[in-house]
Formats: structure tokens, sequence, C-alpha cells
């Protein structure tokens, strides 16, 4: 029985990437990144922010994330982000680990994204309500949201820059964020920095390298506080060269691009498929590589009986199992079709049936 | 300028790791661990250990040592390792923050293995001095030491019989523990468990891999305050089946003893060249692959002449460089003769001179 | 200008505390609780609640509840309460600080107290949607509540069950339990250890002494954890004796109910006299010594006028302010019945004018 | 059995500091230090120092040590002290925990007193053996020291100019600093920040106050990093104004040096009459209110036939106990003459008999 479409988590890494390893285990090199390939990659990274950053290899995401929030939020602050960010729900209190004991206070807003309102009251609030406890620092987004939707570049400037008139950094979650630009057609400077973003955890992991993420700072005056984190936090790699090579093969010839458009078509074919079966339900607007679906039962058992399995956390209002499809750069029109046809199928026998 | 034999971390990655990696990349695989070869992983370390074992996999050698100490040092305790540990003296402050606040308390001793009768003070001292103090709750070794010596099964023997008798577990980093196995010609059972071993940083990435180190626990009650803190220590690695390649890779054919020869060999052949050098000086037996040495200064400035440097941390009594030379698998006969000879040369154009 | 009944905190000791204080300080006694008052502290405290305890004398009600909650949720588990809380909204993350990480989950409820469906409904979830977060360890109420109003003994009883049944701990913020337990009329006991309270906060210094609140701990396996965190926390008290005389006072000859008593019946007071000020709203059932309430801007300004003012943290579905008036055991019935005249003056000239 | 001169912490409190505390007992004050006497305290303590300063009462000498030292010292950096801190040996790891993991590192020296060499060669290894690890943010220093010793103003200044060479801020911890002034004749400003500390635990309770003590910053720039932990320590203090009274009692009139004057003369009759006794030796100079003595067995056993203890806890070379006399300013010179008396009377009587 295999789970289909369970989480751009279980490919595996771009024949570029491996390709990129291999080249790079010949002769030795200095550690802790002070190789040459190492030393170029906050170069390579300018390139394709167009401005000049600081940037660190990590080794998980959850490392870049936590990482990242801790230069930019005390101990004795709190931060902002989604009720359903990564950061809060998923990744096992590391942001409180790393800050040392900072609160994660999620806000509410529909499609994954933070509401406009939410952020400007909870704001508002700090002033009064929170007097005694701990005012924020720090705002943190993510794009690809957790429901598969982007936040456009406006959205994305108009939290940053209530965020920054409360005197509050700016973060992005971005373990998705090629498939957010490639979505949007916009540039990668858009939808960070020039919208108003300081430090950037840059996914690579869920589109082609194996373990190779890095935290992107912008804002260079918050480099620093990554640096003297990173031995500390285990994180400062020994053998650095392999985990840049992984990054530089990633975004050579737009290989970061092209594999997210791939998982984004192949999310988008999967979507319009599902669409068609009477009784189907996409949650949200498909921007990525992310489906959020109901499915009528007979569908989840005619899966079944095929070997497939699909893969739920939510449930709706009724109780019912909401599905979370994942595509990947892996993924193949073969693949999807015939997941897609095994639903067809199920609905045409029952339609029979009936 | 090359600094030559600067530490067992330059080094690439065998052969046969990089092979594993490359046949893992097949086909999907569930993340974090829950794949077929992370999940056969503690069941090939009981193989090679000779009891059952829980293994972990993580990215670096510092996550080991400081994840594993965590699950045996609460906050308010302390823990006891030589003035030259590496968690002491090279790791940032990396125990403290995974322990989140512990501290190391140094103890003396000569070839950089701690004096039993310093750990028998120090624990009689705790019952009195330290009445209002941090009480030990974990002794931590290191074998290979830092100094390139290793510790005899029964000189670990004597230092955790100590430790368990005033109630603290023991903690072994085996960052270069390959080397310790095949110096003393034990097995790895002696030289851990049945030595009292109870938790192990079992280094490989010094030896073989990219980044994939474990934590090996032999007393099996500890390994649950292990994985409650993987996640939340940014250690939770989603493509986790490339890590576990890679220490499968290590393990099999005894790859890791054969390397850790391998390296050992060319440093006793380094050792026994440099020794025939008029004014060198050993400092340590040569246990394993790590040489410390004094050289004349003439000699340090005819390799610069010929391209090559060593590498120096420490001083003797009278100021002068102790170099730290390492070699690693994949340090050739070549190398070491060509480094000797530039050596001899530099001797014998001396002598002609006077 | 005065803000009348600002909190319990404005208030200042009772002539019995400061006459304990003044008996002790006679001679030399040991230091850090060693002393004879303190040594039967724990006796007293257990007459008072009928059952062996263990009880710590603390500085403030803030390291009451920080270090009770550090000794039952680990870093990497979180702690359920209400969004009220004033562990949640007043103490400026010491909870966060104290537990080295844990998170506060607020949870819903009305007046003040946490709905059981919300309890339950979190607590199911935490079995999956909280899957890779961080699970509950703990639930921790306040009675009296924030809202001034006080959760029955069944209701601790209904919700301590539910917790338990979740394997969690029960934790009680008591800075007003001595309020609560003479607006119920039940017993110490009962209120607490009898309705699954393992842990709690005995507040004192709102109802009479200057510096001296209690952890009391019923479940005392849970005493340890206490004991190993008071000196790291800064509150191993030197002349604990000055500290223990004032808690010993206050228990003495029922003082403490006595003191809660005058409370709220000044509460009750001052409430029974607003209700009948047409415009005047309470929000909450006064259970306690807490009362909030929204009054008309003419008497607001009225009171201005009299050199009062009263003081507001929340404002109502339409911006309006509603203000907390917090009674203590100095409050008097002339206090109470002044501040009621102005209030009654200002509605008489306000229908006279028009 | 009574033990004679435990403790300084076993006296009660000066009358001058009751009288205040009964005073302030009147009305309702403003809580958590906006009453007036906490507004006044900066002054007064700026009278005392003679420069603008910023004031912070605290319940504790941990809380004030571990508090300004967190202010001052982050997570990743260690802070440098003598083996005999009481920071380091009988805090109970209070550091480690509010500073969230920084390391001390402790520092040799004669008489209780950092050797410069000892700091210098500290700092200067710092550049290069401490390459990777915690480099040093902050010098501690103890006055009166542990042993009873006083360090000179020329002394602090020596090492506190030593410190800020290399960018380290320097704390002072004064838990006996009005012992020290007294003992030295110099001011209170000459002590401090004239010879270049920046943050000072002022300590009260140990001369006079119950449970007040003050952590006093003269770089004002540092005042922030206190406030910003205080709440987060359980150290807001509701009813501020009773501790502030203690203090503001002490600073009064000169209590704080006329009780720490009486203290000095006690330990310095008692020292002289000990020096008469054959076989008693005298440890370290008797600068302030703290001996350490070995005394021949004979003396001990017969203070013991009188119902008198001394306390120890090192031991010297033979392994024969040291004994700490610690005097305070409730000691009496009747106190000390009947100690003396029994002592001269062991070595008569044994005399007669020899």
């Amino acid at each position: 029985m295999e789970i289909k479409f369970r989480s751009d988590n279980t490919a595996g890494a771009s024949t570029e990437v491996m390709a990129g390893l291999s080249q790079v285990n010949v002769g030795t090199a200095l550690a802790y990144g002070e190789d040459e390939i190492s030393e170029r990659l906050s170069a390579r990274f300018a390139e394709i922010f167009e401005t000049r950053v600081s940037a660190f290899v990590v080794s998980t995401g959850t490392a870049a994330n936590a990482i990242g929030l801790a230069a930019v939020v005390p101990p004795f602050r709190s931060l902002l982000c989604h009720w359903n960010a990564h950061i809060y729900d998923t990744e096992g209190g590391a942001v409180e680990f790393f800050t040392q004991g900072a609160r994660l206070v999620p806000l509410h807003g529909q499609l994954g994204k933070i509401e406009p309102t939410a952020l400007a009251s909870e704001l508002a609030a700090g002033g009064s309500a929170r007097l005694h406890s701990l005012p924020a620092a720090a705002l943190s987004l993510t794009n690809l949201t957790e429901c598969g939707t982007a936040y456009s570049v406006s959205e994305i400037e108009q939290l940053a820059r209530t965020a920054r008139e409360h005197n509050l950094h700016v973060h992005l979650d971005g373990a998705r964020l090629a498939n957010a630009v490639v979505s949007l057609g916009c540039t990668p400077a858009e939808l960070t920095w020039r919208s108003g973003v300081e430090i950037l955890s840059f996914g690579a992991i869920k589109n082609g390298t194996i373990d190779a993420d890095a935290i992107v700072v912008f804002n260079r005056q918050l480099a620093m506080g990554v640096t003297e984190r990173l031995r500390r936090a285990g994180q400062r790699i020994a053998k650095a060269r392999f985990l840049s090579a992984q990054i530089e093969a990633y975004l050579s010839d737009e290989l970061w691009l092209r594999n997210a458009r791939q998982a984004n078509r192949m999310a988008c074919r999967l979507a319009k498929g599902i669409e068609r079966i009477p009784g189907a339900k996409l949650h949200f607007p498909v921007d990525g590589n992310i489906i959020f679906v109901s499915l009528p039962t007979f569908c989840i058992e005619a899966l079944r009986r095929d070997g497939m399995e699909v893969w739920h956390r939510n449930v709706d209002t009724n109780g019912a199992p909401i599905y979370r499809l994942v595509t990947s750069f892996e993924t193949s029109a073969e693949e999807v079709d015939g997941f897609l046809n095994a639903l067809g199928l199920a609905h045409e026998t029952r339609k029979a049936r009936d």
C-alpha cells in the first residue's frame, strides 16, 4: 500500500545535485565552510536575489527557520505567525528552543495567509493588552503557505510594511519559495527583500537537494546573529563543500525554478483532474504543488483496492478527512494520470452500479 | 600554500559511501527516518556492537554530542570531561545550549586522558565543596582522545566504574572511535558498553561519510531522551535515507575499520619518519591518526618554500608551536613520503650548510 | 488623582503579618530555610489542606507559578491554560523562561473559565494535528479566575479528570485562592487536591503578606522538581524565617480567610451599589474581589472631578472601556460608600440637568 | 549545640530597617515599583555613588548576580571569575540559567583575588586556543572576596582595565561591598565605577536588610538589559515599597557603613584573640568580616563541651578542617569574648595537663 503524493519530502535528489556532489568529492578541502564552493555561495545567492546577501548552508529546514528567527527574536519577546505555520505546528518547538523561550503568537487568516487586519489588531493590542507580556519582535510569513496558496508580492509588501512600522523584523519561511516564485511569475527579489523580507529560510530540500537548505540574510546587520549561533546549534558542517555543492547545482541553470515548475504543473494537472470527479472538493486555490481535497469515500476505497492511499491530517467541519496531496519535481504526468484514472474508474463503476 | 595533514575533516567521502548515496536516489521513500534503510539502522548497529541498541542518525558530530548529553544531563547538573575535550574546547557551547545550561567541569590528565584520581577527587569534592552547586550527572570520555592517544579497555572500565558508583551516566565521544578500535585491536563492544559506556557519539564523518554521524544508545532507557530532542534540535532529517545509506555503506564490509586502519597506518609511517628528523619531537604516543610534533624552524621554512604549511594551535612551555598532523583514510603513502622527503631534505641541506 | 480599587497589590500588609515579622527578628537563625519556622511550614500547610504536602516559600507569585510549572512541564512539551491566564497574559514569559522553552497553549471559555469542550477538543487534536508538535504535559487553572469568577469544586474536578485521563499534570494558580475558598464555602482541600490539583501556587501577597507566596505540592513525587530549581532560580531565600513568619501569621487564626472575606464583602457591596447606577453594567458574576464594569462617561467625568480615577485595560465590542475594580482586605465600607456616593451623585446631577 | 559565627546570613534585620518597613505599611501604593519610595531609589544610590545610576531592587543576591550578568553576557559567550566566586561555587548554576547557557571560566589567584597574569593569559588564549569556543564577554569580581580579603582600588582598576581592553564588561559581586568599603577607607565610587565597574550586585541582606539587595547599573546603556529580564525572572516585586523602604533605611545615616564597621571590628577582635591561641592559624588577612582559621583539635573539643560548634567546608593540605567564622552587624564584643574565653580556657587546661 503506497501513500500517493504524500509529501515533496519523499522525493529523491535531482540528477544535477547528485552530479555536483560527486564532482566535489575530489581531494581535500578546508572544513567548516572555508572551502572554495562554500565561500562563493553568498555571491551566488546575491546574483539570484540581485542584492548583497549573507548566506549560510544548514542541513534542515527546521534549523534554517529556528536559527534565523533566533537571530532576530530575543528570548523575552514574541513573534507572530499563522496558525498553520510550520514553525508553530510541526517543528516540535524548535523556535522556542533556539530562541531560548520566545513565544509564538499565532494569527488567523483565510487560505493560510495572515489577515492584514489580524496583524494590525494584534500589534495594536500589543500596546495595551500585552502591556506586561512579550512584545513582538518579528513577523514570520510562509510562502508557499501551508495551504498551498501563494502570497502575492503586494500581500507580502502590505504585511511587511505594517510589521516594519511596529519595528518588527520580517522573516520568510521559504521552504517552498521556488514554487511561489514560479507560480507568481515574479523575481526572487520582488518576493523577498524588495517586499520587505529581511531574513529568509531558503528551502531546497523539498525541491531537489538532499540535505542542504540555506539561511539568506538580506538585512546584513542580522548576519552576525546567525554566525554566532551556527556552531552552538550543531550546524557548522565539517565537510561543507558537499552541502554547498548541492546548493550550487540547485541554483545553476535555474534548476530550482525548473524543478518547481514541474511540481506546480503536476499539481495543476492533478487538481484539474480531481475537479472533474463528482463529489470531490478542492479546499484552496492550487497556486503551487500542494492540494487539499475532500474525496468521496468510494474513491478512497477504490484507491485502496488498487494499492494506493492518500494521507490526511485535517478534517472538515463534518469530521470528514481532508486529504493533502503534494507533488514534487519528480512527479510525472504518468503518475498523475494513473492516479486520476483510478479515481475516474472508481466514479464510473459507482455510476454504473447506481 | 597547502596546509598538509590539517584535519581528517578535509577528506572527501569514501567511494562506497558515494555509491550508497547514489543507489538510494531511486523513487520515493517515507521521510523523517521511516524509510527502510533508516529503519534497519539500529539492527545494523546491534550487529556491530553485539547488543541491542537504539541508533539515531544526525548531521554533525557536535549535534551527536550535544543531543546525547542533553538526554542524560539535566540543566541543573554538571558533567565531567577532560580539559581538552572537543565538547569543552571546540564546540562553541553546544552542550550548554542543548542541555539548557548544564555546566562542563573539566578534569586534568596526561595524554588527553582523564586521570582516575582527578575523577575520584572531583566526585569526592562533589559531596562537600560542591554542596550548593551543580552535582555531576555524567562523565564524558573521548576515544581516540584529542591528543591522539587511545584509552585502553581497562582504562575506560575503571573510569566508568567510578562514575557509575556515583550514579553518573557514561558518555563516549567517539568522533574517532574507529581509529581507537583498530589501534587497540579490541571489539567495538569491548570499548563501549562492555566497559560501561551507555551512550555513544559514533563518528563517521571524519572517517568516510559526508555528513552522517550517529548517536548509539546502549542503555535503552535513555533513548526516549534523544527521541524527544531530535526534531526540536533541527535534526529530524527529511530525506533520512540519504544519511542512513551513508552509514550503512560505512558499516558494510568493515569499511569503517578499513578506513581507520589506513589512516592509522599513515600516521604511524609519518611519525616514524618524523622521529628520524633531528630536533623533531613527538609529544604523545601515536595510537591513532593524530600526531603532535615540535619541528625545528628550518624545517617549517623548508616546507613553506615547497608550498606546504603545517598547522598549530598549541605552543610548548617555551612558546614554540606544537604542530598537529592528522591523517585520514584518503592519505596515501606517497603523500606521507613526499612530506617526509621535504623534511629530510631540509635537514640535509642544513647539515651541509653547517 | 487617585486610581480607586486599582489592585489588591496596592494594599499593605496585615497587622498580624507585620507582628509576625517583628517577633522573628530576634537572635540568629539558620539561613536558607533551615530555621525552625520554615521547617514547620509544610506541617502547617498540611493542617490547612488536610493532607501531607511539600511547601516552598517564594518571594513572588510569578516565581511560584513559573517554578511550579517548570517542575511538571519539560522544555519540549506544552501546557494548557486560559487565554486570560496571568501566566499567559501578564508574566512576561516567565513560564517560557523557567520551563526553558515549553509552549503555553491558550484555551477559550466564558467567564475566564476553560470550557470543558475546549479542553477536550485540544487534547483530541493533540493526538493527530499536533502529531509533530509539543504534546501537552500540564493543565494550569486559575481560581479565582482573572475575570473574578470562581470555578466550583465540580468544575475543577471535571477539568482535572479530563487532564488526568490524558496524563497531564494539574496546576492551580491560586493567587486569589482564599477569595475562591470563602466565596464557595468549601474547604481548601476540596478546591485543590481532592478535585485533582497536584501543585498549587498559594497566593498570599495580594491578601495580606508583603512578599511571601508559596508553592504547595500535593503530589509529593513532584517536590524534587521544585527543590532542584529554587536556588538556580534565585529563590533560595537567605533569611527565610522572615518570609515563613509572614506565611505563618497569614495562616494563623484563619487570617487568610478573614482577609479574603472582607475583600469579597467589599466587592459585593461595591457591585450592588454599582448595579443601581443606570447605565452601569457588570460584565461577570462577582464571586470574589474583582469587578469588571462599564460605566457611563459622565460617571467617569464626575469621579475625576472628585479626584478619583478607575483603571481599565480592556474594551467592549464598541471600543468603550471596561473598568476593573479590585478590593482588598484593607478596603473599608467607608471607602466603598464614598465611591458609590460619588457615582450616585453624578447620576442625580445628570438626571436633574436633563 | 550552636554553630558560632556561622554566617552573616544568620543575623536578623537592623532596627532601622524594621522601622522603615513599618512606616511604609500605611495606605495603598502603586505596585511593581511605581510607588514613591521605589521611584526615588536610583536617586538615592546616585548620591551614595556620586554618579547617575539605574538601580533595581531584587529579593536575593543570587538574583542580583544572575540577572545583572545576563544583561551583559549573551548565551554564546563566557564570563571570567575566580574559582571561589559565589556565582561559580555556590549559586546552583543560576548564572548558567539566567544567561541561558553562558559558560563560567574560573581563574586562579591567591587570597581569593584573580591574579592579573591569570586574567591576561586567559584573554590571550582566548584569541587562539579558544578560537572555536565561547569568547569572554565579562569579568566578574567579588569584593569582599570569598576569602574575606579586600581587593584594593588599584587592584580592581588593574583587572578592570585589562578586561576593558579586551571589550569585556566588568561586573562586581558586592554581596559584602560595605565591608570592603569600610575596610579600605575609600568611597563607594572609588571602589566601583571609578575603578571600571559597570554593573554591581549591591549586597544588603547580609548586612542589615531582610530580603532586599539591589542591582546598580553604572553604565546605563546596560540598564535596559536588566529591565527586560526582571518580570520574566520572577523579580518584579508587587509590593515593592516594602523592599525599597528596607534599602532606603539601610542607606540612611550611613547605616550600611556603620553595620559593616561593627562586623569588621568584631572580626578583627576575634582574629586577634585567635592569633594568641598556640596552634591556631589564620589563613588569610582579615580585611572584612570573614576569618578562615585552623584550630587545634582540643580547642574544637572544648568548644563542643561548651555547646559551641564551628563550621568548615574546606580542608588544608593535610586534610585538617579550615573553619570559616563570619561576624555580622549584630555580633557583640561579649559574644566574641565569650568564644575567645572558651578557646583560651581550653588552651590553659591543656597546658596545665601537659
